[in-house]
């Protein structure tokens, strides 16, 4: 039997010349390399991608959804299952979201209280209640290696007020959340939230590490505000939050975004975007993104990126997976997703490597230098 | 540089109480075991899965298909990589169908002349004509190990006249390919038609065969008509066919169909049966087909079929499965896909292990008493 780690988050190096860090987060079902990405696998799939292919292509921890997997398939499948590892044959770490983001994006909203939120699903329509207690217990269910608190995530144009009342109850919130976590071997992470207003950022920040958590996030971020305002807040905040601890930036970003938001000191990533270019005939490479539909890729020969290493890239041509995108071939969304997951974690590996050998900056502006943002 | 084998065909095994035969086909690109199922990659992409999976549930040879290949991808991107094998990152044998089935069921016909059949394409409506000569061009740009000559198929419900005349017209197509077919290392099989009336059946065998062909194939067979007068055609041409020359039965069947045929003398086989239940959610296995979808699998632990040792089967769930299918999760497809052609390829090689070892009839007979072909 296996025992849960007696210390969450081990720093191993830092930057001399800024705020990026090279460490290791330690779970139940094994550790993680920091900084890390990870693909999302909402539904219990990280989509279009096996778990075997995950793994050759370097992920170490994937990310599931409370929100999604309560409603499909359901706890009673879950617990028949016993947990969503083996539900889906991944033996290594995994952090669920809470659904917060979910709930006040995705789902209809009906009335919101101190006790909860009560929305309609996305999927059927069907009236639920949200609450603290019910989500740490979906997340108990589920089994995740690292849960997340439930947290009200306000829009972008959200004005101070909203803003600061709503942080009054994810605070509440946070609170009753570690109140009821129980689950000897899964670490809970709290949510700072605050929206564009740095002093309410700043005092969730505060309020939330007094709570205290195994792990501290950056939520409510890319939600439809402008860049500089993403990064003013990623900059402002991630160097003030508690060293000893991993930093999570949540559904942040580009590739860009992930050096950026390294540089001031985060530890860990979520996002959609390889998954979500890949099935729709896009793909990142190391002078940007191409859009292998179009129509000047049909006849080119040369891999997706000439530098990878990924299976995609030593097999198949851009021509050829132009033609499955064209016909609608699930092979198409498969090799585009593949490579660009793989595209993400080779990108993090090379952050780490460079922060351990004290080149981060300049590995950063070699990067930069090369990538064009607007390459089609 | 490989040089052709001088054999197309060679004979290892007939069972003595059947006319069941094992042997092998050796193609430029390497042999491939008789009797053997050819997953069908119409759109040049066995349908969700990749080259290594394919490698990896034991297929030795894949179907490609001259008629779509030449709307998608068209001529001159297939000629920039060089061929098929290239394109698609397949390097053992490729068959590829002539197309004569396509143009006479998916497009719309819109003459039909000795010269050729005059159709719009089934994707953009472009009139084309296909001739004889042009369908083998298309194939050895293609560069296919085995080729079929354009054949026309008529419908189930033809009468004996009209499939009179069409023999006639495939008869003259037949000798016409033959005539300018000059790929080197590319085998050329003629088709038999003649719909159900058997003596055309024998008549359109003797006048294919004094063309002389590399190997035979029995086309026009399950296109509308009952089961019954499949097996009739299948048991009763089969044994008359070359015995000397591989003999292949296009587009059959189910798991129950291709053990009939194999006992009627058949070497190879292609069906989309694997891959196309595969997407809609059901599975192949040895008791039966299983609907995945259906609610009495929601929280099933078992794998699809307890007897496989396929990837999907090794460590995902019935319940995963169907859970992933509800969500339209494209895992699902490649899973159920994946599990299907494996099936078929291992009930293919069992069939040869039975042959050799002098148990055909046993194999049959136990498969059958174990396959419920109602089970849902």
């Amino acid at each position: 039997m296996k025992t849960a780690p007696s210390k969450s988050f081990e720093l191993l190096a830092s930057d001399s010349k800024s705020n990026a860090r090279m460490g290791r987060v330690c779970t139940f079902r094994g550790n993680f390399d920091t900084p890390a990405f990870m693909p999302v696998g909402t539904q219990g799939t990280v989509k279009t991608i096996s778990p075997r292919e995950l793994e050759e292509a370097g992920a170490q921890i994937i990310l599931g959804n409370a929100y999604h997997l309560y409603i499909r398939p359901g706890l009673d499948v879950l617990k028949a299952a016993g947990g969503l590892h083996r539900f889906m044959a991944w033996p290594h770490p995994i952090l669920t979201d809470s659904g917060g983001f979910q709930v006040f994006s995705l789902a209809k909203l009906r009335k919101l209280t101190e006790e909860g939120a009560v929305f309609n699903s996305h999927f059927d329509g069907r009236e639920i209640l949200f609450t603290p207690e019910l989500v740490i217990e979906i997340q108990e269910v589920i089994g995740s290696d690292i849960a997340m608190v439930f947290d009200e995530c306000p829009p972008a144009a959200a004005d101070f007020n909203y803003v600061k009342k709503s942080l009054d109850m994810t605070v509440l919130w946070a609170k009753r959340s570690k109140k009821v976590h129980q689950l000897q071997n899964q670490q809970l992470f709290g949510i700072i939230q605050g929206g564009k207003f740095m002093d309410l950022r700043k005092e969730s920040l505060e309020r939330t590490v007094e709570i205290g958590f195994d792990g501290y996030a950056l939520g409510g971020v890319s939600v439809g505000e402008s860049h500089d305002e993403i990064e003013k807040v990623v900059r402002a905040i991630g160097p003030a939050m508690p060293k000893g601890q991993a930093r999570y930036l949540m559904g942040v970003g580009t590739p860009l975004d992930l050096l950026m938001a390294v540089e001031a000191g985060f530890d860990m990533f979520d996002c959609v975007n390889p998954t979500r270019y890949g099935r729709t005939g896009t793909a990142f490479t190391r002078r940007g993104k191409i859009v292998v539909r179009n129509g000047n890729y049909a006849e080119d020969q040369s891999p997706l990126d000439e530098s990878c290493g990924c299976y995609a890239c030593k097999n198949f041509s851009r021509s050829y997976i132009r033609h499955l995108v064209n016909c609608k071939e699930i092979l198409g969304d498969r090799l585009l997703s593949y490579h660009n997951v793989y595209f993400f974690l080779t990108l993090m590996r090379e952050i780490r490597e460079s922060i351990q050998s004290g080149t981060f900056l300049e590995y950063k502006k070699r990067f930069e230098a090369q990538y064009d943002n607007e390459l089609r």
